[in-house]
């Protein structure tokens, strides 16, 4: 096991992974940034090193920097927590070059992945469903033969599209020709390319993703799934496990291939691969794998009674998979709020400051990860995200209760938060009975303004 | 299920059974003494009624004020917590008469097992071992005899006795008859009354104590053990469970024992059967048992993944046992440190005042019951008992490492705690080793004096 690991994140997340190191007996060395001096991560660390300025871009993304604190400290491995530096190939690279053991896979498997292209012709070629698409067609009608075999609804996009330019939904054949037209208009005017290709429309799906973990030695496994549909502009806001969509049998189905897949690449660590699923539960499309921790992993954590930054950390110093996590069984149901610094009530904008007051709740089946304590002051310079709160239970519905109870029990005043808008989520009878996908918080918006 | 209940207790009980209302959908009512208004027990309630002045002989050993507030607020039940009333027969008699639900079981049964001689009796009748023991003895020569029976060591008992006077323990019959005079003659001296008697002496006994719980509708169940034998003058410092010194085979004799003796009796509700166990984990010997939830109970509800509190309310409300509870599995190994306001550098000495800062610490696996907060006074009315932290994980060695990183995360600032104490029995081989009896803090703080 390692002697030292330096944590190249902030926030919660560097503060979990200092917990992590602590409870295996191994020490942490703390990076910061200017603005980050008064974190509970940098207090708690048994080093920290003050690696730049406020900017993101002058500190925590700065690998020379890192590396120049990993050699000061003598820290034999690096965790890159999630974001920054995490799924940066050139970093791990670096890093094995300076002969330090980056937490995670290898910089090859990064950068396949991190291509989307490549990813998505890596899950094809491992019999991972991918959403059915067709390379560029420059013919109108052969382009409707295309969409009636894929099936409407279909996607009509142009290649050089962007900002929602350039991108049609179809839902009939007879607007086809017209909406193609438009689409390839529209992209030839603003990008000065009109080619398009067409792509399945997935109607209301959720955002379910799996959490794969792998060792040196042979071990390849899943540990169930997390529904992540509840988000607004990409934005996570509330996750669950498992995921009240999923039947046992596509749970089976995701699963196994998720597993086929980190086999066939040789992925090592933890990973996150997410999918789109239909809102009948039917079919699921393989979008992105994300090669690093996720901000939600703890609901997995609480399910299955197993630790992931743990795993990681072994994982990387060469040892096998912990029985926990070879033997995990699933019980009770796991919910995650992210709690923002941001006024829900104003278009979600950021409010850093002071927190004059911050009372977490407690009891059980409450899990509070954060950074943050009475008196400090949230800066403008990161993600919104001061708290993750996690509550677990036997059941959905007693979780969702435990939720209602902790959220209200959460004491935080001199900013907004985003609490009393995900109180009004819990309270939807949507979302109590598990009926949502990743339109659900938009269209929750536009309602309440009209 | 009750519309309104009210929590006849303080501090974090209280505020436990608060939450579990909460999250039940049930109002709640809290009582509290004029030292408590700024108790978080007050501020979390639904409502709160002040119920008398700071000493607890003035409010909450009051059955005439808590009565009264139950009926102003129109409590259909009353949860009394631990201590204060809760193993009050005759309060749970008043309640019966005003037609308040008591959560807890009748009248009869917590007279019957409040009366040791009773209690002692009624284990005997239902064949749950208790220490042997003997009636009163004026021969010397026949105390000899039944000391032979009973097998040495001994402990030579004056009826009268107390305070350690009228008290021998003899490990040899050499010496019998000279401690069995000494004994008498010391009672007779100091009470005026030389009768004495004969108990089987368990050498570094173990306290282990089973969860048991009982609904109206025939479940009678166990849920482990609880091991709470590091003790400090009768007051437990750390709980686990399950115990480190327990095997299969004599969870399986107790579980059963205790299971009998409370279906022999018609227990209803939530209750512990306290045992002393040899230090070989052999044989084990009935104490007492107590007729309400006890102070280390969450160290169960994480293991067996179960909610005792929500049950008690369910049983008292008429409903049965859930099936969380009916199909208990444990998992992982949990461990209970309880954070007392005492100097542990000055004989524990208690340490009222306020606190200027208070940071609990949080992430994976940590629980912590409190009702105090950062700026919170903590008054010298009551036990010292601040918060209990609580830590689950997949072991034993683990939990150990958890609890370690928690209590070293906790800040108190303002007053002196048990933490550090806690601390050295932590790192100590001996608790590590689960090699530990009910006399091991005694001896621990003798040698460091020495």
């Amino acid at each position: 096991m390692f002697k030292r690991v330096l944590v190249a994140n902030r926030g919660e997340i560097a503060l979990r992974i200092i917990r992590a190191c602590r409870e295996l007996g191994v020490e942490s060395v703390a990076v910061y940034s200017e603005a980050d001096v008064d974190s509970m991560h940098v207090q708690l660390a048994d080093e920290a090193v003050c690696i730049g300025k406020s900017a993101s871009k002058d500190s925590y993304l700065k690998p020379d920097r890192i590396m120049a604190a990993a050699e000061i400290t003598e820290a034999e491995a690096i965790h890159p927590g999630y974001g920054f530096l995490s799924e940066n190939a050139r970093f791990a690279e670096i890093c094995k070059s300076c002969n330090v053991q980056f937490i995670g896979p290898s910089s090859e498997v990064i950068s396949m992945m991190g291509d989307k292209a490549t990813a998505r012709a890596t899950a094809v070629a491992n019999g991972v469903p991918v959403t059915p698409g067709t390379d560029i067609l420059t013919d109108r009608k052969v382009a409707l033969e295309e969409a009636r075999r894929i099936g409407f609804p279909v996607m009509i996009k142009a290649t050089a599209g962007g900002g929602g330019r350039g991108m049609r939904p179809c839902f009939d054949e007879k607007e086809f020709h017209k909406l193609f037209d438009a689409a390839s208009n529209e992209a030839m005017a603003a990008f000065g390319n009109g080619d398009c290709y067409i792509e399945k429309l997935v109607l209301n799906p959720h955002h379910i993703e799996f959490q794969v973990i792998a060792d040196r030695h042979g071990n390849f496994l899943h540990l169930g799934e997390r529904d992540c549909s509840m988000q607004r502009r990409n934005q996570k806001i509330i996750e669950e496990c498992p995921s009240p969509l999923l039947s046992a049998e596509l749970r089976q189905r995701m699963g196994d291939a998720s597993v086929s897949l980190i086999q066939a690449i040789g992925y090592e660590n933890a990973g996150t691969i997410e999918y789109l699923v239909d809102d009948k539960g039917e079919n699921f499309y393989f979008m992105e794998m994300n090669t690093r921790i996720q901000v939600e992993h703890p609901v997995t954590e609480e399910v299955m009674g197993c630790e992931l930054i743990k795993e990681q950390i072994r994982i990387a110093a060469g040892e096998s998979l912990s029985h926990h996590v070879l033997n995990a069984v699933p019980r009770g149901h796991s919910i995650e709020c992210r709690i923002n610094a941001e006024d829900p009530y104003n278009h979600f904008a950021p409010s850093p400051g002071t927190i004059d007051l911050w009372y977490a709740p407690g009891g059980k089946g409450v899990r509070v990860d954060t950074h943050v304590y009475s008196g400090y002051t949230v800066p403008p310079h990161y993600d919104s995200m001061i708290a993750k709160l996690i509550v677990t239970a036997a059941t959905r519905e007693i979780a969702i209760a435990r939720m209602k109870r902790a959220l209200g029990e959460f004491m935080i005043r001199g900013i907004k938060t985003t609490i009393p808008f995900q109180l009004e989520i819990l309270n939807h009878p949507d979302f109590q009975a598990g009926n949502y996908d990743i339109g659900w918080v938009s269209r929750f918006i536009e309602e309440k303004k009209g």
